[in-house]
């Protein structure tokens, strides 16, 4: 495994374990004990969480395995975020809230159902037009203070929207989780991956692998990239075309994190096993000439 | 009514008047004296206009009531804008002018036509792709010296051409003039709102009824805009829904500044009994979920 | 001839003469050796070229001369570019490459190539989604160190692409090598002019003349152009109506550089002419109208 320097103090592991989907994993705590030890095992130390998975019940239930071994806490890092309102019985619409007290009151939330006394790191899980930097800043500094969130950072925010809150900050940002896959590539295309490169942080990456429409998606594009995948997949010894993916990915020069949401160890692994390549930057432009049906300009 | 520190020893009334439909309230000069009179004992001081409001007409009517009564000079915070050039018998195109000459022209036009010795703040008109920053630099240095303008800003300015602007200048710029009202929300997503935040500016809001589409619209957007103002009227016990509309966009954290171009005391009212309202986080994207037809992402 | 600064010791010729179309203006050596010397007896002494224009022998071709005549070399100011890699027997997709190595090695051949010690300045040609600032700014510095190049730029870099670049690097970017013409303003609309002014650098321009569009297109908006283009031209008295385009750019605040590709002198004598003129706001903005097909907002 590589480990990636987030903040003075914490890395990350280059591969995340997304639990957005426990759910669906089906694992009962026993079983997600015996899970994390085996992602724990390859490497994988660091856990993506947010108040809202699972319609709010993932970190509870993350909570169990937690409270059973404390143990394991200290072999982690713990990503939780906060900010998205579900529809409700109680709230009317969707909607964001960044408010001082009730970015606390989630971490705090956060926290009990985890298990745990602090978050290595706290996002800011959609930028919002109403959003009071002020007052996140306000929350940073008390969460920080208390020791109840070490770093903090943002997710799927945009270049003006970065520089926006990082201005009004005491606490640096260190990281934008945002979506890049070969199948996605806007975030390379409106400024954000190239904001991270200037403010020297690394993103993680949500569905590195388009949800799976790498190896199912039927349209030209989709079909494209496989076939260029598998020239590639040969050409480097991968095993599957996901590794050719993942490494496509792992060379980009912002060193971005990839999160795997996968709750079978042979599907973790598969980032991990990519993580010996890096593309040339022939072989780079291949994938992204095939996703885009047409030559660089 | 609320004031806004704009700079040092400038304060705006939160509630501005417009004058740019002056011609449309037939007003006589008598007349216009005593709604000025009304708007400042509602504690709207600050009057906005430009040199081609009215068709270069708007500022000599209002230099009549003001010649008549300059005692109400010191009440007021007088803006005007130049820049915009409109198709004459001498101008083939209607086109932008930010020559050192020209705005200093037009200043002191401004000047002697509303019958005043100085601006509190001269605003730019509209951004060209032709402006030389040299040029308004120049220009704004010798204003500010003249003591003929106190303060500087822009108007529909996007956030490029704020800040290459602003890195040419000696003075500050304390305010964008933009665009904004539930039906209008384009300058929260193109990244105007946030550098407003981001610098640290008030920006003042034309149209902030959209023209009065918000009662008269018959689009979709406009029909369910209409349905859930009334739901939040309700709640929060405003008059009407135009007070809804106007504590939408007081609740911003930018602090926004909308301008009011009615000539009825009855109607400059209302924004000024909206700044009793804020909307909660729920309630403020209730209207945008209204407006955009689906939730927040 | 005008010179415009770009660098401390460095001038470039306001009119740049460009050899991507090398090969189409169909000279021997010693005809090529005449048109450079009619060219640089114009003022005309920067020298644009490319390691792939012609296919990869423009430069071979242009060495041919400089090699006859190597008294020519400290009268001009010679550019390069490299990064693109054309789709060729040993590269199976058009890609970038923008490792240190690469991009030294590329310079070295240019060097080679030309006959000559040192480039006056290189530009990396084009923004690559996949390029590591780390790698450009070794490769700049060791350049610089050896005497190989004294000064660097871009080639059709958006504003996010310079900023991120700039942020890693130790020297300079002096220039930003763009398409603008009065049919293609996207550069004015982009944030690119921008930029250039508020890094007080004087962008290059490629196309000009739309490549020749001007005068042959038949759209209504090149029908439109001509016909203003006229007009202005009996008003200033130019010749032509190139010329009047050529004013136009040459009237921007950003002091833009346009090159001239042309292997006649009689064409590359066009801009030059244009110079002494400069147009009006007015003006400057019925080209703008005509060519957008409606006024200013």
């Amino acid at each position: 495994m590589e480990y990636v320097t987030m903040a003075e103090g914490l890395e990350f592991s280059r591969v995340v374990l997304g639990f957005w989907r426990l759910l669906d994993w089906n694992l009962s705590t026993d079983e997600l004990i015996r899970y994390l030890e085996e992602c724990l095992d390859l490497g994988i130390t660091t856990m993506d969480h947010a108040d809202i998975y699972g319609d709010y019940t993932v970190e509870e239930k993350f909570g169990e395995a937690m409270k059973k071994r404390p143990d394991l806490r200290d072999k982690m890092q713990i990503i939780s975020k906060c900010g998205i309102v579900y529809k409700s019985e109680t709230a009317r619409v969707k909607y964001y809230n960044y408010g001082t007290d009730y970015i606390i009151g989630q971490v705090e939330k956060s926290l009990k159902y985890m298990g745990i006394d602090h978050l290595d790191t706290l996002l800011l899980h959609r930028p919002s037009p109403f959003m009071d930097p002020e007052e996140i800043s306000r929350a940073f500094e008390t969460l920080l203070k208390e020791g109840k969130v070490r770093t903090f950072g943002v997710s799927n925010f945009l270049p003006d929207e970065f520089r926006l809150l990082k201005s009004y900050l005491t606490v640096p940002l260190i990281t934008n989780q945002i979506e890049l896959s070969p199948l996605r590539m806007g975030n390379m295309e409106n400024g954000v991956m190239n904001l991270c490169l200037e403010e020297r942080i690394h993103p993680m990456l949500w569905s590195p692998l388009a949800g799976g429409r790498i190896f199912t998606g039927q349209g030209e594009e989709e079909i494209r990239l496989r076939e260029v995948l598998e020239v590639i997949r040969e050409e480097i010894g991968a095993e599957d075309i996901d590794e050719v993916a993942f490494a496509w990915l792992f060379s980009h020069p912002a060193k971005p994190i990839p999160i795997t949401g996968s709750g079978e160890i042979g599907l973790a692994e598969r980032p991990v096993k990519a993580l010996k390549y890096r593309l040339t930057p022939e072989q780079w432009f291949m994938v992204w000439t095939a996703v885009k049906g047409h030559k660089v300009p």
